[in-house]
């Protein structure tokens, strides 16, 4: 993001990356049956944005700016970005809370909780689960913490740091950059979501194996609940009870807010190797992938497109492609990469190792995986569906699962549209037990009706998920929008928990009611 | 254990493998001040037993045989073993229960808190944290899980196995090794300890970094609460939410009887290698290890005695010893042990890479390490405190808690005992960002007053560990001896968020009463 980029109100990132009309009229051309020209994105001066219900005290930062309110009303789901464009502002936030400290976030809270109205944490506000959206009917408050966004120690020799909770990911990283650190998680939202969202939302890097999850990276965290400030000691490791942090982790904003926390870093890589190996076709692909996951070898990088995203990403013309990367701060990776390259052509795939430290197919998936975000935004224009869904199984299943889902949200696709539409696959992060598929579906949407279009795939989807064992989701939380599937996973003994831990934290019920669990009438 | 040795009902293991009385003369030689000959063993026949306050229904499993509640009073900590050789029984459970089943479990549950009697989960009964005694005025069952002890299901193609939680290490690794598996799970009790034992307490297995807390290697539990039963889906991934298996995980008893699990699996390594390194002082073997910890080599083994405890196990005459180790079920490893012993010669090491896959310090060390509980029962015959603590924090405290615990430990033990004793140090676990240090503590103790001369010592070493914020135990989870010092490292929030969870999954507050939590008054 350059320092004069304006973030979007109703899309992703900064509006200056926002495709031009003409690119997403060419993109538009890939799908049958789509509009000619793109809808236009409406001015926030030109919606209705009803009036603030709430009054907070003059000693609180709290805003009711109608474009601040505007850019806090959804998260950037593709159901948000039409949302958006149709200029919906009626589950608008009442207000913008921005903390100049964690002081304002208690005192935001204390106030909160008398006077009834409802707070939702927001970090970056890349939420895709409808995780910073409040749908009931109180009077409530975005609470903004990236104004919350400093390094604010490092322990050089224990190689971490603590860091605010609103630091957004660029900025973590150029404060530990002198230090010749990095925290090295670099989920897809990276330039767009904090620190404090990963906590709450137990996001996934970029790396395939290993430390790739923000929970295992977390040395404490500091957490103000309504019921008092909870900071767990900075440890390695210990086995003193169920741990403290694993309860916040995920609790997407119901049970407090995470205002900072003291992270493990890593010094930065120093050597790095990567190869990219097709395979005619998934079956061979993902008996190899399996190999290598439960080797052992732990790389960095290890992401198997199906033919389907491989070329959509320009990766290969109809093969699958492994990309496998490895790097190390500490010692030259060409033989770890050679053993990698052997175990793949051992279940029938062709090498191609990278002459630099990337290669072509690498740097193709990496460029599209970036710029993807804005592509939708461009095709939602157009009326197109353009939406992702994530899940993970054991690997027993993962052959199964991978056939299930396009053949059952295909299905799903052609009764909505009418027509065929993509389905295309890749695993993001692999484990000795199994792996987590994501899919990218694409398909002719009809103007107006595009919500409600991919409501009904998404619940063909989540029905072979469900039906599968698979997880209703990996890395993208819960929210409000993956309720039904999180409540047929989750054990109804833990759901019974969860309710306990949260009244006994948050009696008022003020805390992103809805998430996680039901909104409980006002005491 | 052999198919015909009998468990110690007072001890450590096996009773033919108590140290006979003149090996326990010779061996408190080495402390000045020790009575000639070792206390006798006491009968259970010849103790006071008080008459059983409990009647079950005649369809559960439950015994009141004298020598079954004997053996099902203490845990296998120091003060217990005392206690026992006290022949203080007073502290007996009512019951024992040996279910032949989930149902019977459940059905115990039922009874239970409906008869007001409270239930204490027992795996192996190693304890040493008083995890498995009862303290409170009611009447008690301890709940015996060994009954369900085998291995139910396996998943090749994923590695993992559904476990009964009541498997004994060495039964578990018997039923995995026909299918060329292994959990890879070894703490020092493995022969005494059951799977549901090392979940509930989260323990440490053998290897020093990776996957070596059963944290990591679960896959999906299942657990029997007064409320219903809880299970979590197999996954190999996943972020909905906060994690089910977390919150139970460590819950030593309290929340619910884990009754099975899924477990991850390895392959059996096939390549291995180790070394021994010298440092002439701890100092730059500390570095030395946390430099290795920060490289991501990933070490199974890389074990630091302090010049004490090697001189002890006779692995060197005032040097510090790091014990080294690679292994790999895919790979040969030469070039990654050549790699650590690099790092370690930098920092000014001298090694010693062994010829086969073991050398003489490991096997010294190995020999010792499994022999030690039997030697402490020997030695508290003896009237001599041996015990151990165990503890984590970051490297930035490392260098200074081992001094600090020395030297307070060494002051206290001055104080209690009037004469110089040992206390010796070796690192079980090294994190990037910290380590695990493990100290014995020996010294002369006064026939009648050990337990309470421990309890002294004890209370000096975690106040040094609560000052320095080290963790109360690392791997040897709360119980009721831990409690002071969990409850100073618990943040009050987290508290809050576990009581309540309790009281909604056992209102009766039947589950093993005063471990994490006070008990509360019955309702």
């Amino acid at each position: 993001m350059t320092a004069t980029a304006t973030r979007s109100w109703w899309g992703w990132g900064t509006t200056d990356r926002a495709l031009p009309d003409d690119e997403c009229v060419a993109l538009a051309g890939l799908i049958p049956g789509l509009p000619e020209r793109p809808r236009a994105v409406p001015e926030v001066r030109d919606l209705i944005l009803a009036p603030s219900r709430v009054v907070p005290p003059a000693a609180l930062p709290v805003t009711t700016d109608p474009d601040v309110r505007a850019a806090h009303t959804f998260g950037k789901a593709y159901r948000d970005v039409v949302r958006a464009l149709d200029g919906d502002l009626r589950g608008a936030p009442d207000a913008v809370a921005l903390p100049h400290s964690e002081t304002d976030v208690v005192d935001l809270l204390d106030w909160a909780a008398g006077a009834g109205v409802v707070v939702v944490p927001f970090g970056g506000g890349s939420s895709v689960v409808g995780g910073v959206e409040y749908r009931g009917d109180r009077p409530w408050v975005s609470l903004d913490l990236t104004t919350l966004g400093q390094v604010l120690e490092i322990d050089r020799t224990s190689r971490a740091a603590r860091i605010q909770a609103g630091t957004l990911g660029p900025a973590l990283e150029a404060q530990l950059r002198p230090h010749d650190l990095t925290l090295r998680h670099f989920p897809q939202s990276f330039e767009f979501s904090t620190l404090g969202g990963w906590l709450a939302t137990r996001a996934g890097g970029h790396y395939a194996t290993l430390h790739t999850h923000i929970d295992d990276l977390v040395e404490s965290m500091r957490v103000v609940t309504p019921a008092g400030v909870s900071e767990s000691w900075r440890l390695p490791g210990s086995g003193a009870g169920p741990s403290p942090d694993r309860l916040f982790l995920g609790s997407e904003g119901t049970l407090g807010v995470i205002t900072e926390a003291w992270m493990r870093l890593q010094d930065r890589p120093r050597f790095k190797a990567s190869a990219s190996v097709t395979f005619p076709e998934m079956t061979a692909a993902i008996d190899a992938v399996r190999a290598i996951a439960q080797a052992a070898l732990h790389p960095a990088n290890c992401r198997l497109l199906d033919p389907g995203e491989a070329a959509l990403s320009g990766a290969s013309g109809g093969e699958a492609v492994l990309v496998l990367g490895v790097e190390s701060a500490a010692v030259p990776v060409g033989s770890r990469l050679a053993e990698l390259a052997d175990l793949a052509r051992a279940h029938g795939g062709t090498v191609a190792v990278a002459d630099g430290s990337r290669d072509a197919a690498a740097d193709a998936w990496r460029s599209t995986f970036l710029r993807m975000p804005y592509v939708r935004d461009g095709m939602a224009r157009m009326s197109a569906i353009v939406e992702t869904f994530e899940t993970a199984c054991t690997w027993d299943r993962v052959a199964e699962l991978y056939s299930a889902v396009r053949s059952q949200v295909g299905a799903a696709v052609r009764e909505v549209t009418g027509a065929e539409g993509h389905v295309n696959c890749r695993f993001t992060h692999v484990y000795p037990d199994g792996a987590a598929p994501y899919f990218t579906v694409i398909a002719a949407g009809r103007p107006g009706s595009e919500v409600a279009m991919w409501d009904d795939v998404k619940t063909a989807a989540s029905e072979v998920l469900g039906r599968l064992g698979a997880t209703i989701t990996h890395h993208h939380a819960v929210g409000r929008d993956h309720r039904p599937g999180y409540d047929r996973q989750r054990p109804e003994p833990f759901a019974l928990a969860l309710r306990a831990a949260k009244a006994a934290l948050d009696p008022a019920g003020i805390l992103n009611p809805g998430v996680l669990v039901d909104e409980v009438p006002v005491r």
